[in-house]
């Protein structure tokens, strides 16, 4: 590894530099007067590729291009890694709470601040980098290496499980390798084993034709706004527990094991309370706050509205009212059976005298790692080597939802190794991407292949 | 009573076409474009009431003028009557609904169409010919008469309790007589006997300082909407009843006689349901339709808003949810006590990490006729020579705060005994008052008179 080594450390401030050049290409891939810069980013990062040593591409879909680059030379029998990143960026608005131009990036207090710097050009151009520096160094990989980096990630990928799918034995790996996610905390290495799913929907409470002076006809006419907040109510239990009938059913309990490495984690309760502004936190009864938010279900109201809402009082019994609920998910919830049993719930509690309609707006499955054990050991001694110290598991209570498309459709496991650290600013103003993370992130990912040849 | 009833026939056709010229004039007491109309209503009104024998005179306010007249020729030992009703009426929007000229009254189906007919120019002017009718036929009345007219019902009343204070002596009287509500159904006459009161509150809950993202911090962190649910739902027990600790404790039941009069009254609940667009109805057990309308408390939300309402899904966790939440109060509750009770519960059933705030909108007391026996007595006995039947009691769901201030300021009791029928679209497009009621309406008042000064 010495030699690779050495020539990271050399080249260390070339790899900064271009990377400013990447960050400041403005690939917005939700704004169409930047479909140029996106375009520009695309072909930015094949050239860089090919430098690097990669056979690249630009390949076409009906909106923003997929990057594809490979270097097969370590032969049929040696494993391939697909790594997987996207090169758009979120838009930058309100750009007047921006402290430096969000494409023209700065260094502060060791972090590269810029749009994009921490999700994903950063966490996408470190493999680029551990890629060039085993080629550079010794003239070949100790594995095969596709890369694969989309410009639509930030619009919900409608064209990336096409592509996938159309490339399926090209893109062939034995892990899909994505550094889109962060550290437990800087100076932690994290491997990212569990994204939790969701099902989102939209229940409407219908009552009388037309709102009704509340006087007049308060009191026998059922109220769809009341209606509305029991229904809501009856979705949790005195403990926190969601009380759907057959909801838990398809929970996988986490092993003993991996419940006491969450509660091993150095995490800072208070610090978490003063960071978003509230003197208690509460949910489920029986687990920890990180487990409450990587491990467990939701059930969340995301929005509500009914009657009059402006200033002051105005008298009037709502004709109807609405709310958004979703449920995050975990393994092996499915989205689908959720909606059956949030639906037949819903029908069970409603009163006479409204009429309910649930709406089914988005879904999405959850995942947990499926790691073969050369895979998680190789990823485990590569962090501890450049980190200096053994990594921790960590879930996210978001999702991802190409995670489980690359394993379903490529049938190979997701390793999630990123490098971001707390509070850097994704899809808001001031994004920073630390210095150290993008060295650190180049070195475990140059590791990672030695380990997974070796 | 003959000379006077034999006047009002003959007359009959001239009290409309005066009607009709008073509802040409668009008082709108809300629309200041209309503030000469709305003065020269008041002119208009004077003038018609000096013709029909009474001393009057128009007073001004910081806005709307108040119209007053009195007649006092019968002396002090006879009683004295104050009329009040008002000549203001409201907007006419949405105009494109209205079939004809809301200010060029038209009569179809014996219904006169205009804005302000049944609300309440219609019912104001009655009076006035009822008192002409009097004087016309025998030079004078058994009872001295004093009417008093305002123009800013529509907008509130708000010059109108300061005037009635600074002439309390001018004003005072043995009853207060007022027709600005409605017949329980056509060629049933009645008697308004109960208004409910109104507490009207704004319930804030406050969970995080700003939005969360619902996927990273859903779980640990109280959903400010889901709380605003569980606080709501609390709000009633599974009987419909208002579950806060007190909440009934200054409740006067009914007596029976009262409940046993409202439950024969012919009250079409199947046509109810179809009216409001509902298959069945609810509310507080062991109570009828009707009753739940007039002479119990309720507990409405008349408003709820919180986190995202737009179109689609958006994964947010509200950083707070608002409800309004109003009380409609029957005697002998008090506002500011229900508002002490709805703090103190809101209080014990909000969940730690939230905040909640509850702001004071809008207070009125609730109102039940208090009738001295002879007003009582004589109010039947007219209302049952006009229509040929005895009068039923009504209640009215809704809130005519300036009842119980005449009654307070002048110590007098309130008779409430309106004409218009249901269905009348008060505040609506195609307002209307039947030319029947319009006669009758001048019949009873003018027997009230005499059943009054007997």
């Amino acid at each position: 590894m010495s030699e690779v080594a050495a020539t990271i450390d050399r080249d260390l401030d070339r790899y900064r530099e271009e990377l400013f050049d990447f960050l400041r290409i403005p690939s917005i891939s939700a704004q169409s007067e930047h479909d140029a810069d996106t375009r520009r980013a695309a072909e930015w990062l094949v050239e860089r590729m090919r430098e690097a040593g990669l056979e690249a591409e630009v390949c076409e879909t009906p909106r923003h291009p997929v990057v594809y680059g490979e270097w097969l030379g370590a032969g049929p029998d040696a494993p391939t890694v697909l790594v997987y990143g996207h090169y758009d960026v979120q838009p930058v608005e309100p750009l007047d709470e921006w402290e430096s131009d969000p494409f023209e990036p700065v260094i502060r207090d060791g972090r590269i601040y810029a749009r994009g710097t921490a999700d994903d050009k950063g966490q996408l151009y470190l493999h680029v980098k551990a890629i060039e520096a085993h080629l550079k160094a010794r003239g070949r990989l100790p594995v095969n290496v596709k890369v694969i980096a989309e410009g639509e990630e930030e619009i919900g990928s409608p064209n990336l499980v096409p592509f996938v799918e159309a490339n399926r034995e090209r893109l062939a790996a034995d892990a899909v390798v994505i550094s889109d996610s962060g550290l437990f905390a800087p100076g932690i290495p994290s491997i990212l084993y569990s994204l939790r799913g969701l099902a989102y929907f939209e229940l409407h409470v219908q009552g009388p034709d037309a709102d009704l002076h509340s006087g007049v006809y308060g009191g026998p006419v059922v109220n769809p706004a009341n209606a509305l907040a029991r229904i809501v109510a009856s979705l949790h239990d005195e403990r926190g527990r969601i009380a759907i009938e057959g909801f838990y059913d398809d929970v996988v309990e986490w092993d003993e094991e991996t419940r006491a490495e969450i509660r091993g984690l150095p995490f800072d309760e208070e610090g978490f309370m003063r960071e978003i502004g509230v003197t208690a936190l509460g949910g489920e009864e029986g687990y920890s706050t990180l487990e409450k938010r990587w491990s467990r279900p939701t059930c969340d109201v995301n929005g509500m509205l009914s009657g009059y809402t402006g200033e002051g009082a105005k008298t009037v019994l709502p004709a109807r009212a609405t709310a958004k609920v979703s449920f995050r998910l975990v393994p092996d919830q499915d989205p689908a059976r959720v909606g059956e049993l949030f639906r037949a719930h819903v029908e069970r509690v409603t009163p006479p005298g409204v009429r309910v309609r649930v709406d089914e707006l988005h879904g999405g499955r959850p995942w947990r790692a499926r790691l073969d054990a050369r895979l998680e050991q190789a990823a485990r001694r590569a962090l501890e080597r450049a980190f200096g110290r053994p990594p921790v598991l960590v879930g996210e209570g978001g999702s991802i939802p190409i995670v489980g498309e690359f394993e379903r459709v490529l049938e190979a496991p997701a390793l999630l190794i990123g490098f971001s650290y707390p509070g850097c600013n994704l899809h808001a103003p001031n994004e920073w991407f630390a210095v150290e993370a993008f060295e650190l992130g180049i070195r475990t990912i140059a590791t990672l292949y030695d380990e997974l040849g070796g």
